[in-house]
């Protein structure tokens, strides 16, 4: 990556990306940890080239940090308040780490330009958890899921960009079905359900959740294999309609 | 407006807006036509101020064109590829007006800025149509409501911005509840369903939709006055909820 202060990227245009995972009956998301002392932690994030897309610049951030690129990935909201900058972190970040001020990507015109006033587009992805191997870059100390309702305080405004990336999921979730794309191929009606119930952080009942999701129409029943056990095993599903 | 060239806008960073109103029992957007030879049609655009945030600068933009600021005003997508700039509709506007150059808007300077790659940030504004005054500024010839389904050919991907704009609606009607913005403070059952099929551009069945309506608990029905003809004429409804 050529420095961004060489003006290759778009001024005060950034993006920030909200990788939302599934595991363990919990909706996650993929956060790094800056190697600085301090505990900052920040949202994978980059700038936009001057001959990239805006669409192309987010799904290149993604690779970045899951290895994967074929998944779901929308804008969901623009945050551009006018105070709205970098320079309060890079403050306290320089503060506690003196140690490091020699280290390039710190050097004066660098941090000039990141810390100008930036305007974020923000990003959600929705990624089969299994298929993720989380890569931190050069300047992160390590890189984890963390359960959405117990996120570590972010930098920024990035705790309420997860909240409204949450929220516009919830938004998204039945209209443009895309659900489907947080679990493995093949699932179970319970398990789809368990989804839901994490990402709504809400029980629903269980008839008519599964009523619904039949009557959607997007779901294969795959036929039981007789091993064993199988006839007491539940059915499991397909999602029948591709997407993203 | 100060000219954008002195840099006290954030760079190749801009707003459009859909500003949609309804009338005539269709859905309209207003639209200026640029006072230039060869029929330019562009939505009501500007730039963000550096100590401008842009929720502002968008609602700046919107009374610039309608008098009116206190309307439902909201961001609904990026538009963002690589090639997305002005240059070839400059370049046509050059082409055609070769009379008119040596204004001051056409000085070098200004056109290089303008004519640099673009990223645009959507806004959609739902407004009373009745309490606008449409306002042209001083590169327009004229400013126009346009039904949504005979649009004239606007400038770049000005049309698309339209189409995503309406897309964004449908999505939103219900869950945000922001159909009532775009009719008078009161309204007949009859009245609501009209405004819903000409933004759906189809046709509802009439029990369902007013069950539906009223199942949402935002309508207050006024009680009829007793002047001669008001036992036949039908019940008005009044929305309920703080809104915008």
């Amino acid at each position: 990556m050529k420095s961004p202060s060489e003006q290759n990227y778009i001024q005060q245009l950034s993006i920030d990306c909200v990788i939302f995972g599934y595991h363990d009956k919990q909706l996650k998301v993929l956060v790094p940890k800056l190697d600085f002392k301090g505990d900052f932690w920040a949202l994978p994030a980059g700038f936009i080239g001057q001959e990239e897309g805006i669409g192309p610049a987010a799904r290149r951030i993604l690779v970045e940090r899951t290895g994967i690129s074929n998944v779901y990935l929308d804008q969901f909201r623009v945050f551009g308040d006018a105070e709205r900058s970098n320079a309060q972190v890079l403050k306290r970040i320089v503060e506690l780490n003196q140690d490091k001020l020699g280290e390039k990507w710190l050097n004066r015109k660098e941090v000039e330009w990141v810390t100008r006033r930036f305007v974020s587009i923000g990003y959600y992805a929705l990624v089969d958890i299994n298929k993720v191997i989380p890569r931190k870059n050069d300047i992160d100390v390590s890189i984890e899921w963390y359960p959405v309702n117990a996120l570590p305080t972010l930098i920024m405004d990035h705790n309420e960009l997860v909240t409204q990336a949450l929220e516009t999921l919830r938004l998204n979730l039945d209209q443009k079905l895309i659900a489907f794309n947080l679990l493995p191929e093949t699932f179970t009606m319970k398990e789809l359900q368990e989804l839901y119930e994490a990402i709504f952080d809400k029980p629903f009942p269980r008839n008519n959740f599964q009523k619904k999701m039949l009557d959607l129409n997007v779901l294969e029943r795959l036929e039981k294999k007789f091993t064993g056990a199988a006839n007491k095993a539940p059915y499991l599903y397909r999602f029948q309609q591709a997407n993203s």
